[in-house]
Parts: structure tokens; C-alpha cells; sequence
């Protein structure tokens, strides 16, 4: 069996951490970071705690020969990162959101910038830096046939990281896009002392609200309740190891957006990908009142009273 | 508009926190306790940090006339104390599980011994401290119509606390039930230190297992999405707050079932409920592997490699 070649594009958190996964698992990696640390530093900025494997090569120079590349870049750079990239090897993405100004989803963009490249999308409830110790982990690889999906997702399993497979890409995306804007929702209804049961019950119906919203586009709603979807929401409403809930918790106990963000060097994906989003939603004549709420509280209309209606101030329904 | 009164049968912390809930909302609440404190104690054992309020009447007599009757007892008392009840109030129950021996859900035992009583169940995710604070919480109410979810969910709704109907309550029990098994599935997790990411894997792989089930069973799988199984798995799996977690915990962290067992003075219900709802499963021919691991590792088969398999030794799989 040779040793397949990973080029991951990004050297945040996550590019590292897959990066180091897949080095583990025995693959020649090649990491892309913007600027590059000389080959004898073997920890990077973004993920510190975590050595890099010797099979891991740190590059300044975009990888143009590999047997699939991960794209690991903020998606609001995306699109540039996308029009520097050469080579024919399978894309997948592993960023979420949606572009502001386009209402683009990852593969929108490099469907536009690289239509020849095969490509897919990568989605999971996945701390980097657990990925990159080798605890056990599961995601989704989602392309548009279930074949290239499981190709895919055969070439990226390894001991430790599940991979199942999905034909439904434009689900994954919707799911991974407003996962973020959830988050920033559940830090609010924490950090607003509104308590774990109306944190849960906001989850529980943000994947209602999404599955509307994927199955009005064309993607399943029952993809929501994934890995993607579900799991990942699960694990960034719940950790103040995620950002975009850590900026909710912060928002919640009152402190104003500007303050918080001029604290920030990270990015946090949901605050602007919640008016996005919302657009979105409203194209598609599909009613997200959480998602709604959030954009609300992020554009500066936040007060505790608001942070109740997050859950509580609609008519009764069945579910 | 009359004042209702709800009757309560159980002062556990769900049951006084129920009580307490009503009776915010202005009901007269009639709790029945088996062991009842005088009047004017106003704190019972089982949620001493919140007083209850004046028009909570609590009494050792059963109560026989109410508007509608909740009964929350450990599941395993059920059978016993359901063949004390008079009176015709609709029976609304509030606790979980799979009862040992028969296999029976909470209405099969209701059915048997009240077959003339008009019956429902209410389930969400709902820690009853927050509850009994009056903090936002919602939560499903089930019953064979849609009309009678409606009717009980009118009645119990509170400014707080949102009721959504639903005519699935065979999915919503076993929602209930499982969601304990599964809790004590991803304390062994954490407390084996596989991580966040796998948690939140385990729980997501674990709706998909329940819907197995509930829809075999003659439920709809879509329940086990809602309030009462992924809202109430989110609470339960992420707090110690929760006894299954704690003891899952626990077990994870090495600590033998005897030894946890004989700390406390509460009921852990998954630790019954497992091997039943793991009968349940083999009788209907459904997969359940993570509540077939937890089976196990509670029957004294337990070390961590184990605990790996909750998660990653499986076949390949799409989503």
C-alpha cells in the first residue's frame, strides 16, 4: 500500500490538528501556513500544546501535487486562498459559514473559482486539539455521490477519527454555517443566567429551524440531526473551549460586541455568518426565529428581556 | 377563568419542582408526599434550596379530585403506587424508563392497572432546580391525540415553561428511557477521558439508535429529535447535575458499580433500565450498540479499551 500525500491548506487550530491526524495515521502531510515557521520548529502558534509528527512538512508555497487536499482556512478567505490554488487533486473543505455579501456556502465558492476540481465537505463535533492527540472522534464527509464521499472518507479514516459518509453536501454546509450562530445563541441564554434547560431546549429547536432551512434549498433536514449538524452543536453549546459560544457567554453577561471582538486575534465564524444566514433563510421564505434572535442581539438590539425570546415568546406548537 | 388544580403524586426533586411550578403560575397544587412533613415546613428533602409556595398543599393522603393529575415516582414504584390512585383526572407521568421484569413503559403499566383514566406523558429537558425557579424550560407532552397532548399542554403551560403537543408517546418514552442508558454511556466517556468530541459523537450516534427502535416499536423516529430525547440527552449528557452522568462518570474514572451504588441515596434509573431496554431492543430486532456497551460495561465487563468501542469499532458507515 503506498503512503497517500495530504496537502491541508491553513494552519489555524484545525488545519493543524488535521494535519497531525493524519501524519499519525501515517500519511505525508503537506501543511500550508501563511507564514511559514522554519522546518525545525515543530510547534505552531495556533495549536502550541501539540508537537508536530516528523512526516508533517511546513510550507510557505501552496502544494500543487497531493492525493486529496483539505482546505482549513477562515471561510471568509476562502475565495482567495481558492483563486491561488492549483493542481487536480480532490478538494474538501473544512471550514463553515457563509461569505458575506454572496450568501455563499464553501463549495459555492469553489465551484465558481475551480469547477474541475472534485470536492466535498468535512463537518464534525470536533475540538482541534482532541483530534490532534488522537482522541476518538467522528465526522461527516459529505460530496455530491455517496462514492466519492466514501472515497473520501476511506482516505481520511484512521484509527482514531470516524468518518461516515453523506451525499447530501448542501445539508452539511446549512449545518455547519449556522452551528456557529447557535453557539452565540446559547452563550447568550448561559451567560443571560436563563439555565441549562433553556439551553438545551434552544439546541433541540435551532436543528428544527435549520432542518427547515436545509430541506427548503434542497439539502435533507434529517442531515441536521448528524454529526454535522446536531453533534457539532452539541459539543461547540456546550464548551467555552468554542468561540463563537464564548462570545455569546460574554454578550450574555452584558459586555458590548466591539469590546469583546477588540479583545479577540480569532475569529468568531457566527457573527458574520448570522446576517448572512438570516438572508439566506428569508431567500428562501423559511422561518428561523433563533437564528433571527441572534442576529437581533449581534447587531446591538440586546437587552435580558430579548435573551427570553430566544426560546419562550411564540405561539404554542406541536413538535 | 377557574383556578386548576394539579395534583402531584411524588416530592422528589422533579415532583416538588412540578409542584412548584404550577403553583407559580397560580394553580392549587395538592403534592402528594409518602413520607409528609408537617404544614408548616416549607423546604422538602429532596429541593431544599427553594420554599415552596403558599397554595402547594403538601399531604400523605392521595389525592382524588384534580384537574389533572402528574405522577412522578421513580419508574420502578410506578406499578405499585398507580394500583393506589382513585379519581378520574387525566394521569400525566413524568418519569422514565423501562420497568425490570416486564418491560413495560410507564402507560403500559398505567393501561393495565387505570385502563379508564385518560393518560399522557411529559418529558423534556428539564433539570428541576431551574424548574422550580421559575427559569425558561420546555418540554413535550404526549398523548394518544393530538387533542389531549393540546388539552394537557394548555393546562400545564406556564410563562416559563413551554409545552409543545405531541401524539407519539410511545417515542417519547422511549426517548425517556433510553436517554438514561446513554447518559451513563457518555459519563464513562469523559470520565475515561476519550474527550468532548467523543461525547458529543457517542450522543449524536445515539438519537440514531433510539429512532431505530421507536420507529420498530410503532413510534416515529423524528420524536427521539425532539425535546424529549436529544434535548433531554444534551442536559443529561453534559452536567453533573445529571445522576446517570455522575455515575457514568464514575465508572469511567475506574470506581467499580458497588462502590458508587452504595454512596447514594438516589436513584440512577439507567442502570436498571439498560439491560431492559436492551431486551426491548433484541425482542424488536433493533441494533442498539452503544446501549448494548453500556449494558455490558454496568454488567462488571468494564475496562477502557472498552469504553473505545462506545464509539469507534464499527463497520464503515454513511449518514
Amino acid at each position: 500500500m503506498t503512503v497517500p500525500t495530504i496537502a491541508v491548506i491553513g494552519a489555524g487550530a484545525w488545519g493543524t490538528a488535521l494535519a497531525c491526524a493524519q501524519a499519525q495515521a501515517g500519511a505525508n502531510v503537506i501543511l500550508w501556513m501563511r507564514n511559514p515557521v522554519p522546518p525545525d520548529v515543530r510547534r505552531l502558534p495556533r495549536l502550541p500544546d501539540v508537537e508536530l509528527p516528523g512526516n508533517i512538512t511546513v510550507t510557505g508555497d501552496l502544494p500543487t501535487n497531493a492525493d486529496l487536499t483539505l482546505i482549513a482556512v477562515p471561510l471568509q478567505t476562502l475565495r482567495s486562498v481558492a483563486t491561488r490554488l492549483s493542481g487536480t487533486s480532490p478538494l474538501v473543505v473544512c471550514c463553515k459559514g457563509v461569505e458575506t455579501g454572496t450568501g455563499d456556502l464553501p463549495l459555492d465558492i469553489l465551484t465558481e473559482i475551480l469547477p474541475d476540481r472534485p470536492r466535498g465537505v468535512f463537518s464534525g463535533p470536533n475540538f482541534a486539539i482532541e483530534v490532534a492527540r488522537g482522541l476518538p472522534a467522528a465526522a461527516t464527509i459529505a460530496a455530491e455521490t455517496l462514492d466519492a464521499a466514501q472515497q473520501y472518507a476511506s482516505l481520511l479514516s484512521t484509527p482514531t477519527l470516524r468518518l461516515y459518509a453523506s451525499d447530501d453536501p448542501l445539508g452539511v454546509q446549512i449545518a455547519g454555517a449556522a452551528k456557529n450562530v447557535i453557539a452565540i445563541g446559547a452563550g447568550i441564554a448561559i451567560g443571560a443566567g436563563l439555565g441549562e434547560n433553556a439551553r438545551a431546549a434552544l439546541i433541540t429547536r435551532a436543528i428544527v429551524e435549520i432542518g427547515r432551512l436545509s430541506a427548503a434549498m434542497g439539502g435533507r433536514a434529517a442531515t441536521i440531526s448528524g454529526l454535522s449538524g446536531l453533534g457539532d452543536l452539541i459539543l461547540t453549546c456546550t464548551g467555552r473551549g468554542s468561540r463563537n459560544y464564548s462570545l455569546g457567554l460574554a454578550l450574555g453577561e452584558g459586555e458590548r460586541l466591539e469590546d469583546i471582538l477588540s479583545h479577540r486575534s480569532t475569529v468568531a465564524e457566527g457573527v458574520a455568518t448570522a446576517p448572512a444566514l438570516l438572508a439566506l433563510a428569508r431567500r428562501y421564505g423559511v422561518t428561523m426565529p433563533i437564528v433571527e434572535t441572534v442576529t437581533a442581539l449581534l447587531a446591538g438590539r440586546f437587552d435580558p428581556s430579548t435573551a427570553r425570546n430566544l426560546l419562550l415568546d411564540r405561539p404554542p406548537a406541536t413538535e
